[in-house]
């Protein structure tokens, strides 16, 4: 079957491509508003992007094409914390992923701890098992809408003795969880291992 | 344990990140030299970043400061594919990711079958569940590296309709693969359901 994308809805758009690129990491992202509200919400069009330095890519949509408040609070205060969601902290992670107006702080509605981080002025999330201090490298506006895609170079790492295995992440004790289309989420302990061949050139 | 980025080595720094940022999605991009070589190799610094229009990213890094032959490819003929891998073309997928000179099709050595596309010069890999069209939107350097950031518009979706369930995209159907960090994958068909909470604003 073949879709040529200009025939599309935009909601159509929307969910083939977050049904086909799967599965997403998350980042619960924690950002501080100019008036002292510690806001958090979950991210899936999120990745790493590089080493050398860490950078880390969140975009993010509008809403009726205002920026959202992480967003707003991302670009004031250049800095940002992403918690990675293990299975403990997934429905946590969700109660933060409804539309609260900016004075709400969906730490608190969620239940989560704040921990202070070590070179950002933004809190962590003590429940999240991995959480990498960022510090907002680029912004540029990406598609029509538009988004807002925000490069952050990662500062600090945050991780919990119980996730590690012989000094590596083990991703059987990260438990973390994976973004599919609609409701539907994975878990990442199904894993399988394959060795990269030999280089041949 | 905290642990500061600047601290620690190229190798330690990327070992953590892509141990943190997981499960990622996997784009098995086919790509075509100036010679008509068709390249096909896998990515996981990979993401949706858009759907207005439909947009996604890969970053790629660099060989000895070298483009890769698929960024190299999508920067002269601005076109390629992104191939979605499922378990059953897991395997080929890995020998795809072995070090070939440019003169040698990756296709041919891990035994894919070519298929035309529909609107740009790049064949899609017809074992894949689901094909993007994509052309080259924009490039970015991003990092010290640089790594090289692409930005592609999927002109084109094609999907297997084995993978569809009432007219959707269904997870246990698709069997995508997630890249977790060295030899390490997971499957995503270890699904859980949760509704987004009612908007309060």
């Amino acid at each position: 079957m073949t879709i040529l994308a200009n025939t599309l809805s935009k909601r159509d758009v929307y969910y083939l491509l977050s049904a086909a690129v799967v599965p997403r990491p998350i980042a619960l992202v924690t950002s501080v508003s100019s008036s002292g509200i510690v806001n958090a919400a979950p991210f899936s069009f999120f990745n790493a992007l590089s080493s050398d330095p860490p950078l880390v890519m969140l975009a993010i949509d509008r809403r009726r094409g205002e920026l959202k408040d992480t967003t707003r609070n991302i670009l004031s205060l250049k800095e940002f914390v992403v918690n990675i969601v293990s299975e403990a902290i997934a429905e946590r992670m969700n109660l933060c992923s409804a539309d609260y107006p900016p004075e709400v702080s969906e730490l608190e509605v969620a239940g989560f701890t704040q921990a202070p981080s070590e070179l950002v002025r933004v809190p962590r999330i003590a429940e999240s098992p991995v959480q990498l201090e960022c510090r907002l490298d680029q912004h540029l506006e990406v598609g029509r809408a538009p988004n807002d895609l925000l490069i952050g170079e990662v500062l600090a790492f945050h991780i919990d003795e119980a996730v590690m295995e012989e000094g590596r992440i083990s991703p059987h004790a990260l438990h973390a969880v994976g973004r599919l289309s609609g409701s539907n989420y994975c878990r990442s302990t199904d894993v399988f291992r394959m060795e990269r061949p030999k280089r041949t050139g």
